[in-house]
């Protein structure tokens, strides 16, 4: 039986947090007595009147729901939301299309951080506002996602994710109302730790707030055309790249180090694992830049770490365009934009979870064609992994690289040339936000793009955001017959 | 134990074969006229010097093999005989360095159809036949590969290809000297009916007989520097383009059809898979081509069908620059590159047998997620599917990804741009040939590659033709420690 009236109880109350969350920006722009005011009022009202009326109808509604419906739950989840976001965006005085609106949107809830606005420095506060909020909001939505839903769901190995952070004595629904507090908590104290170190290092305090709250969910939109080059200044680069770091970690690591008062990260494969690679990546790439152009070692090194970072984490903010620094950057960056970060944070991609368990798999594959008779089992976090979890990573990869691919063709079917095609499917994908090339690279922008290639790349970043698979079994006729 | 003397015998017994080969040149430059004999006729006799030697000497050799060492004994006699085929290249007219000649060579040897060579058609006939022998060698040497070691090293799920090709009872060792003869039979018997064909379509007897030999093994080596273009027939076009398919096709399925009359093609899982494949690429390839260019339809579905089957089938014979077809051919080109044919013919990239367990294994998961409790049988042939093989080929796709984005990165190194660096990767790993861009693309040319390119290439053309674990297992520690 399809659940609907659970279905519709949840999305009615994202869309009241949603309503509400739209006066916000409605009291910016009063404030400084700009037009858009009045629209983020006309749309938080629509949003608070649908979202209401969808939870009193269905304020009885069944509280068990099997695993199978919330696959439906999630993608309808986060599809309304975009779409209840996105109407401030496209009544405001922005002038663009409802496709755009809705990628912008998307975008912003999917933590990706593409833009298709121009223009930034000139636009009010209320939609610079808009855009950051949507983003920090996605960004905890995504985490609470990860942290219940997906080892529940056992997409693409993430019963892993279960066996870290949970005691296996506690059901997981008892345990989810404490998670989700301690995670808010966390959340909101990273991001204003975030903030001020900002404000300190000199940004003005709507900026450094803007950014704090697109810097923490790794989302990566800015307050400006130029991205973070607009401050010019080697100081916020360096806090930059550590809070995105910071942002790029198993956010149940700082539960522990907080509510329980341990700190593990040192035990933990996945930080070990991405550490180590950011460094390799750094180290690689720093060496090549102070050789290959014109900057000194320091810019070198701080151009690579931050730009790194930026895409490893899936967050996407620009310093300088990468793009023009050759074609070995270039490559390097397509690839790193397939990484993501730590599993149980805001990034996207495939993250390192599953890379680390792809190489012990391989590992074991080639163990096992040396000696044929031989058992050998890998670990992870010190316990045996499963089959059924390798399976799941290794059919998530290929998921992914399908994917990936067909997106590719579809928006070269549009007309657009092989690497924005590329570039630009691969970082809806992977929500990390800049491609490659002149239109979607870093000092691009997505707003020439034809309709038809917004809305396959606005699906893009919802099927990344929802790790394929969530989405994709809605499509296969087995889910819907009993 | 390091089994040296199985190894040397071996590769004494290679080096011999490819020595009398040389003589073949040797004459036919010699009936010419030409003065590549007396080089080629220098090579035999030092291939068939060195060769005898370590056959003499090893005669004695242990005659088992445990499976551990194939992996050492198929990487080494590769490269042993690519380098030896090299030689002659090497010190002809051609006025080539050593790294051409070898990349060369491995490109016949792998059946990649890569050429570094310019003016085909005012070359001498002891070289252009030498390279289209090679081939031929090489691709009976696959096949042979494929069905002896292959599903006896277990590597990359062909354990599964087994199953089909054998019966359960008989051993493997004791049934290859009756295969490898039935397979030598139907080999020479499809060539020699390729070539009176494209003779009787209008082919020079020394083409007909050249191309026949690049057909069969999907090698994709031609005599002139238009490749299948030189000819401008329509008729050959569709010749070259069914045999082409029946290169791509199991030879096991021949090899059953002529010794036991059994005609199993309808039975097979892969054929099947195959046709589709074929088919709905072609469908929309001609659709969009008819739609977006100056041809006729019967010109759009020419040559749709033509190069996808040369690209798909990893020939890579052009009639047309299809890099000129728009973003959307070439996308489609690019990733048509990864597929490759059926496993136990002489195609090279991921094979219709792996992409079929993929799917069915992704189907799976699926189901797996909707009843986190069911059981569910996958079947290939008929037979089910065992964890293990999907595991094999679920990793194998694995390491083919990341092996073909770290050639592409060090290409990138060399200073290639993006679109050449990943398109030759790809087309080497794959051994398929042309890859996209001006320079190495189907109306291009590799001669224009630094030294390090075309190193980096041939490796990754001999890492592709040994379906990549054989040559990388012998690079990890405990494949040396016992």
């Amino acid at each position: 039986m399809l659940p609907t009236q659970t279905i519709a109880f949840t999305i009615g109350l994202l869309l009241s947090v949603i309503g509400i969350a739209e006066l916000i920006p409605a009291a910016i722009d009063w404030a400084n007595d700009h037009d858009n005011a009045a629209d983020f009022l006309r749309c938080a009202l629509i949003s608070i009147f649908f979202g209401g009326a969808l939870l009193i109808a269905n304020v009885n509604y069944e509280k068990k729901l099997s695993s199978r419906w919330v696959f439906l739950l999630t993608t309808l989840s986060w599809v309304f939301m975009s779409l209840f976001a996105a109407f401030p965006l496209y009544y405001s005085d922005l002038n663009i299309s409802f496709a755009q609106a809705f990628f912008e949107s998307v975008s912003a809830i999917t933590t990706t951080g593409s833009t298709v606005l121009n223009g930034l420095d000139q636009m009010s506060h209320g939609v610079l506002f808009w855009r950051s909020f949507v983003q920090w909001i996605g960004g905890i939505g995504v985490i609470a996602f990860a942290i219940i839903f997906l080892p529940f769901l056992r997409i693409g190995g993430m019963q892993l994710f279960q066996a870290e952070s949970s005691d296996r004595s506690e059901k997981i629904m008892s345990r989810s109302t404490n998670l989700i507090w301690a995670l808010v908590i966390v959340y909101i104290l990273i991001t204003v730790i975030c903030a001020v170190t900002y404000w300190i290092l000199g940004m003005g305090w709507f900026d450094a707030a803007n950014h704090a709250m697109t810097t923490i969910p790794t989302g990566g939109f800015s307050t400006h055309d130029r991205s973070f080059g607009h401050f010019d200044s080697a100081a916020l680069e360096y806090a930059a790249t550590f809070f995105m770091f910071l942002g790029g970690l198993p956010f149940v690591l700082y539960i522990q180090l907080l509510f329980k008062g341990r700190f593990m990260f040192f035990k933990d494969d996945q930080f070990k694992a991405f550490v180590f690679l950011l460094a390799m990546l750094t180290f690689v790439l720093t060496c090549w830049l102070w050789d290959n152009s014109a900057y000194t070692l320091e810019q070198s090194f701080r151009y690579s770490i931050f730009n790194i970072v930026s895409v490893v984490t899936t967050t996407g903010y620009a310093t300088s365009d990468y793009s023009l620094w050759g074609s070995f950057a270039v490559t390097l960056f397509l690839f790193m934009t397939y990484l993501g970060a730590c599993a149980g944070s805001t990034t996207g991609g495939l993250k390192v979870m599953r890379l680390v368990v792809v190489s012990k798999t391989l590992g074991r594959q080639f163990k096992t064609l040396i000696y044929p008779n031989g058992v050998f089992t890998i670990r992870y976090q010190g316990k045996p992994l499963d089959y059924s979890v390798c399976m799941a990573v290794l059919g998530f990869l290929s998921l992914y690289v399908f994917s990936n691919a067909i997106l590719t063709v579809l928006l070269a079917l549009t007309g657009l040339d092989f690497i924005t095609s590329i570039s630009s499917a691969a970082t809806a994908l992977a929500n990390v936000g800049p491609g490659l090339g002149d239109i979607v690279g870093p000092a691009g922008n997505f707003s020439s793009l034809s309709e038809t290639a917004i809305w396959l790349l606005s699906a893009g970043m919802l099927l990344g955001r929802l790790e394929v698979l969530t989405v994709i079994i809605l499509f296969r006729r087995s889910y819907w017959t009993s």
